[in-house]
């Protein structure tokens, strides 16, 4: 993409400060639209050293008001940043619908900065470049303008610019040895950088090479090209009420597993109180031990309980987790989404909720909510649940490309069971508090939410995040059978990592 | 407050099991009443290593629902987290009212850990231990429940734990060489400890001293204490409406500067737009100047901006900033707060939005809020902000105490300009969305809010935290004001800093 732009173009008119004014007041109108309209708009910066990316930051926020806009400047990820899948910190700043977060460098940073710096071929980071682009298009699916700007400069010109910058004492410092080593590497940036754009130029989140020699044909380039971006994203957003429902989206590069159907499993499995009694104790034990493994090697454990009200969710959760180190684990609890996290994508609630390498995150209800609850109540659109399998998919894919162990729970009772045990919460004063009139409601809609569970598991059942249906109509042969799981998933990856 | 502390009580019932049961149902009881009555709960639990802080841990939360707990486990602060006010991360992780956050150490490890290591005498974390009680206490006077617990053993019980540890492979890992120094210097930890817990026992938030040799002991201790401690929080929020009203609380140990009436400040400063320009140019060169200084020793700058509405904050934000680098800076626009700011305490969502070392945050209104808006329109009890002019004088001393240059701005304009740009606003098209209903009603509190501004400006005006009345009715004189006095307080600091 380098090659075609043209570094001597400059912006010559006598107009420039006019044309200036002009287009800000332009942007500042888009801003006050992109706010009414709930889009959330993502700017990257990116470009050789000494491109000027930072003062075309500050010329593009000169336009906007500071209540809307945040700038976030991105250095390499801190220790406790490695801790966690390589897009989690891009993840947790995307913005708010109606707020433009502008990055100063960005997920890209993170394959350039060490590709060029261990001489790495590009090809090295096929997997994290995937991840990228899906990303940018889940962002894009969620109504989200992704804009990125490159800021091509010559070698030479980025070498006079050093030059400069040494020359005035309040900017010395600014030059490290680090900025000469890029400069003269500067072929091998140009390769990295070329290959990078190319391999993450889509239709929806397109590149735009900013020729950067000249600072006003820079900024006025800028401009415009933030101002069609949002121009865009705008009229797309006029037209999404009336968007055609689009026929629900496989993962087509993920292999799914087959599983059965809910209705075909045997519910009647059961386990005596004496020898759950001697199980339990066996399996916490080993789950403490290999908990402690999980810690040492720095694996992170992700355990996903879905099922129906009732079931045993949370006795389950208890017995898993009472053997573990507390500082250890988390247990998270998702409940309707608040106001800031439905301003988000769907997704972002449980990227900003992961646990760290060698922790464990339970989660009680999960990112499966959007295919069930948000589906059948209504509070997304056809489409959003239709291509949110593949989204779910690609979430995981994700987190085992990170190195994670997830393990998917269906905690699985018949409907006679459901009605007993609500019975019994309405009948026990202390349990009445567990029960309300919305589980009432919600079992009316049972036949739904069965069909709804079987497309879900069917669909998302992977082999690097498998589903488990626990039949737990008998409470302690499930407990039994989820840490029989959980043992049975971790000492598989041991092997492998031996 | 150790010597005390008998270590060989030890718990032989037979019925510890049942016991504890009664115990767990009590304390899963008292979960559901601090939730209803949306009481904030801190647990801390320190102790000396081995002590068994995790394994209390699982047993305290084994009684409670996860939905309303979290366990923060704290490690030395990240390179990052050093960039913040030590007390930072913490005030981060206070609990959401209805909430309970544990803490497996916590603030007081940022004390012993290198007093210990570093062999210092406690003397020299006077300003952390006062920072410290206040923090404490403002979570207090919030209406939390902050519960703090010491696990003690002996010297030679802990050789004996860490010697158990060793035998067997799964935690043999744990045990490090550090715990080995911890073992041998444990006469030095007991002292630092001691005096640390003598030091920070308080009314508020007392400590309370476990004897840990038992494990059962130390169980029922701890479940005794904490629930002992929770019927007390819910008693006080039961009697929080009926509590007498304070008068305004004074900082006493803060010195405060005299400052004039807003009455008698003189709105007829002017300058020309010919000698602006030149000024403007000039100031904002100095800024750029100044900014990368401050950026080099790290230090970091905070301006605050209050003012009436209509008096110039946006345009007078906009110049201050225009001539900095956008990386080096944010602009934190304050608004209504969000469900989740209003469930902690008022000072959270200030807390959690400093800039790091050497970075400039500018926030567009600030805490001041609580003793204007809040106090005004009723959002806030006469309590609340009589005893919030002494919160905000200690939060900014924290801020000093950190490193912080501290600007506060009172953007100061008469009632008859205010009322010419309200009306500039209505009639002309692109500035309608400025202007609200709610403007035109707080104009007409305009005495009341005067009255009230004098009170802060007055209460509030320190050496270290200082306001500057700004005249506004000419606004470009009002710019290079602001500008010039930035340029004063970071050149003094700097000069301070040789």
């Amino acid at each position: 993409m380098l090659e075609t732009c043209d570094l001597t173009l400059n912006y010559e008119s006598e107009d420039f400060n006019k044309y200036l004014k002009t287009l800000q007041k332009r942007l500042n109108l888009l801003e006050q639209q992109v706010q009414a309209k709930k889009i959330p708009v993502l700017i990257v910066l990116e470009g050789f050293g000494a491109a000027g990316k930072g003062s075309t930051i500050s010329a593009l926020i000169a336009a906007l008001d500071p209540r809307y806009f945040k700038v976030y400047s991105t250095k390499p990820p801190t220790e406790d940043e490695r801790r966690f899948p390589f897009l989690q910190r891009f993840w947790a700043k995307t913005p708010e619908r109606g707020k433009i977060a502008i990055f100063d460098r960005s997920w890209y940073y993170d394959i350039y900065l060490p590709a060029i710096d261990k001489e790495h071929k590009l090809k090295k980071y096929a997997g994290k470049i995937r991840e990228i682009n899906v990303f940018e298009k889940q962002l894009y699916d969620d109504g989200a303008a992704v804009i990125k700007l490159f800021l091509h400069i010559s070698k030479a010109e980025q070498k006079k610019r050093f030059e400069t910058l040494e020359l005035s004492p309040d900017t010395r410092w600014r030059v490290t040895k680090e900025d000469w080593k890029h400069n003269k590497q500067y072929d091998r940036y140009y390769e990295t950088f070329d290959a990078l754009l190319n391999a993450t130029d889509s239709t929806y989140a397109p590149w735009h090479v900013i020729p950067s020699t000249n600072r006003r044909y820079a900024i006025v380039s800028v401009y415009e090209t933030v101002i069609a971006a949002l121009e865009q994203a705008i009229s797309r957003a006029d037209k999404a009420a009336d968007a055609p429902v689009l026929p629900i989206r496989k993962s087509d590069d993920i292999k799914l597993l087959p599983i059965p159907k809910l209705r075909d499993v045997d519910l009647n499995k059961s386990l005596q109180k004496e020898e759950y009694r001697i199980l339990l104790k066996q399996r916490q034990k080993k789950l403490f031990s290999l908990h402690n493994m999980l810690y040492k090697k720095k694996i992170p454990l992700i355990l996903a309980y879905e099922g129906w009200d009732a079931a045993g969710k949370g006795g389950n959760i208890k017995r898993m987790t009472s053997a573990l180190d507390p500082r250890g684990y988390e247990v998270i609890s998702i409940q309707a989404p608040t106001p800031l996290e439905k301003a988000h994508h769907h997704l972002w609630r449980f990227w900003t909720q992961l646990p760290k390498d060698g922790h464990i995150a339970i989660f009680d209800r999960t990112w499966y909510g959007r295919v069930m609850v948000e589906r059948f109540e209504g509070f997304c659109s056809e489409n959003d649940w239709h291509r949110a399998y593949d989204e779910l998919n690609q979430f995981e894919r994700s987190l085992y490309e990170w190195g994670a162990i997830i393990l998917k729970f269906w905690i699985h009772i018949d409907k006679d069971t459901q009605l007993a045990r609500f019975t019994e919460r309405q009948n026990t004063p202390e349990k009445q508090w567990k029960i309300t009139e919305e589980d009432w409601r919600n079992r009316e809609k049972w036949d739904l939410y069965e069909q709804g569970a079987d497309e879900m598991l069917s669909r998302t059942n992977t082999e690097y995040a498998p589903w488990v249906i626990v039949e737990s109509n008998d409470k302690q042969y499930a407990r039994i059978k989820a840490m029989d799981a959980v043992i049975e998933q971790i000492e598989k990856r041991l092997k492998e990592e031996k």
